[in-house]
């Protein structure tokens, strides 16, 4: 038996004065403290998931010549007027045009040149006919394309600046980095892409009930897997995870442990320690004076524990040791921080209305983030409660797709009604 | 002007007698040639987004105790029946049960522990009280707690084996490793895990039109933009891309490069070079006979001209050169076969069924493949096609996040009616 004394000052404040905050000011507080991370210029192939850091402007038109969209001839449409299936018009064929060469003799009546899909329209020409719809013959040394109909101006060519002009805004500041984006930056030859730096993340679990998950099993005690869960997540969020040794059961111990932490990273989070209960580390340490604590309760379930707190402008997250309630309060806290030093725009869960596809009949006293799993049945988005989501439960994270948003006056929720969702990260992909 | 032939008898041939496979045939035909790559065991800490190559068995139950979900104390629930908040009920204190340790003295009648949340419920106990409401009293050097009201038997504690048995299937093979499934794993001491290699992809572009990113734009040229959005499109698929130079306007060069990346790498992906033009060096390597030629027409557009081939059980996919062909083409043919390399379960894109958010009145004589975005409105799944969708435009590849399927027979397709869709990775998170 551990001799300590089992119900400190400490704890008892914490149990009956904490003042709850709803979820969004929790977040609208905690994020406040959140400043963008600073810039830097990388490869654009390492960019893929990055934030862009400043604007970018088309430094070309593009396409930046008048483009071919078929192989087949160039021709002068006018030429074209009088052709008829019965009696086709011989143009005197005068140059090839491969992708990338640009000719320099110009279509003149009666001529035309061969030109294949994406090479520069030439000069003087203002239609392509493509290949298929004509015929070649030679005469004396020379080469003629017949063709059987007339042609209307502008067909088959990309004029130049169709898509984007020299001086368009192509990707604002914010737009997060995919194949769309990569080949549009190296279609304007931006090589070196200036985004905004990964924050480093530094992650805490307490509680002497943890064992290193390279640990054989011992009575009582539970393996270390929101540690884990928790860099996975910070992985997906963009961050940079940097997992830390446990912190000790003795809180002047973990004050140090986590202000060194604090200097040397971008955030720090915790899970566990932020109960009611006597050995709450977390608890005690925010409101110790040190730190200035944001918030230490927040209306939902699961994590109504879940604290934040800053010092010197660093964010410190203290979430519930709970699998269920750290995941969310990743998802509704961290996630969102880390999203902003990322420079990214839309720093929250994408909120949809969803149809509930089973009944839900739990009472809460607060709003209950429900882990549950989505659907399109017949162009409608369905949401389905897990079958476990207490806060306490780990198997059912890895099987949702959404959080289920049900306030404390949706009361016996059926199957069939309008629910609000939260989709989770990669849900679908 | 080139000194080459200009129609050889090659292309005319390709031209015209080209035989067209549907999308769906020609999948199923280039996925029956990929085999799963081999397995390799890594660390749990660095299995984001890969994919388990054996199933996964729980090694104990869990919860592996019996396990309190309240700070509170642990009771026999027989001894509260008696409770009245007029005349609480008052039982020794016997033992503080923090988490990680198992308390050595059982609870008997009229006996109690203090117990934390998640530390292991004593012996003889079948209940927790949570702190909140109990009192606590003193005397002659003894504890005793003071109860009010009855308590339920099971009450606030999670049982033995209540999530999952010993023996249970927790992960099944081909599951896509997160941060759900990272807990799980973890919470088993699972440290190092089993899963499938990332396939290395070789990527070759073709075309003397062909700039390098890092040089300056020339007239009638443009910059190696496909080559970059592959790479990302493979880093996203879950390969991993290897940059080649670009392959030579030379068909036994071109075999020679092919052939090379053949045997060093898993799958092979180029782009251009399979028009009907006369520099389709592509389209003549594959039709050569060195390699097994799978297609060379699909009937879809953007990327009709999609081709693939076979030498030795290893996969070319060639490519459009045209920057939204390109993109679709990896997303149907290429993607599907990284992802089966991998181990994956859904090989496709997930397919849905939306409402359309605009008029579509384009006529297609193939399957047409049109960019589109995304939005739930009101619950129900929208799919409003892009502004510019030709195979050429590149712009608008970034603000996409689907496919909308237009089959030839949809003509002249209205607002609201419904469409089926194809989601691109990573629309919405």
């Amino acid at each position: 038996m551990k001799d300590r004394d089992p119900i400190s000052a400490q704890s008892r404040r914490d149990t009956f004065n904490r003042r709850a905050l709803q979820v969004s000011d929790a977040q609208t507080l905690s994020i406040s403290y959140v400043e963008r991370v600073h810039e830097e210029s990388i490869p654009l192939q390492d960019s893929d998931g990055r934030v862009l850091a400043s604007d970018v402007i088309a430094p070309h038109p593009f396409p930046a010549f008048a483009r071919s969209g078929m192989d087949g001839y160039a021709v002068r449409s006018i030429d074209t007027a009088a052709c008829d299936p019965g009696k086709p018009i011989w143009l005197e064929v005068v140059d090839h045009i491969p992708c990338g060469y640009v000719s320099s003799i110009p279509i003149e009546q009666g001529k035309a040149s061969r030109i294949m899909t994406g090479a520069q329209v030439p000069e003087g020409a203002d239609a392509v006919v493509m290949l298929e719809a004509t015929e070649l013959r030679t005469e004396n040394g020379r080469s003629y394309v017949g063709l059987k109909k007339p042609i209307e101006k502008g067909k088959n060519i990309t004029p130049l600046g169709f898509e984007l002009q020299e001086g368009d805004l192509i990707l604002r500041r914010g737009t997060v980095i995919g194949p769309g984006e990569i080949s549009v930056l190296a279609t304007f030859g931006i090589h070196t892409v200036k985004v905004y730096r990964q924050p480093v993340v530094g992650i805490f679990s307490t509680g002497t009930e943890l064992l290193d998950i390279t640990e054989p099993l011992e009575p009582g005690k539970i393996r270390n897997s929101n540690t884990y869960m928790l860099a996975s997540q910070i992985r997906e969020a963009g961050g940079i995870p940097m997992i830390m040794e446990a912190i000790p059961d003795d809180v002047q111990l973990a004050r140090e442990k986590v202000e060194e932490a604090l200097q040397l990273y971008d955030i720090v989070v915790t899970t566990g320690g932020v109960s009611v209960g006597d050995y709450d580390i977390m608890g005690e340490l925010v409101t110790s004076g040190e730190l200035d604590m944001l918030f230490n309760k927040v209306t939902m379930r699961p994590g109504s524990v879940t604290t934040a707190a800053v010092k010197e402008g660093k964010l410190l997250f203290a979430l519930s040791g709970n699998p269920g309630a750290c995941f969310v309060g990743f998802l509704l806290f961290v996630r969102p921080a880390i999203r902003k030093m990322l420079g990214m725009e839309q720093l929250y869960l994408t909120e949809w209305t969803a149809e509930l596809g089973a009944d839900y009949s739990k009472v809460n006293n607060f709003t209950r983030y429900v882990r549950g799993s989505l659907d399109i049945q017949n162009g409608k988005l369905v949401a389905t409660p897990a079958s476990l989501d207490e806060s306490s439960v780990m198997i059912t994270i890895k099987d949702s797709d959404c959080l289920i948003v049900t306030p404390p006056e949706l009361r016996g929720a059926v199957k069939g009604q309008n629910v609000q969702v939260l989709v989770l990260p990669g849900a679908w992909t």
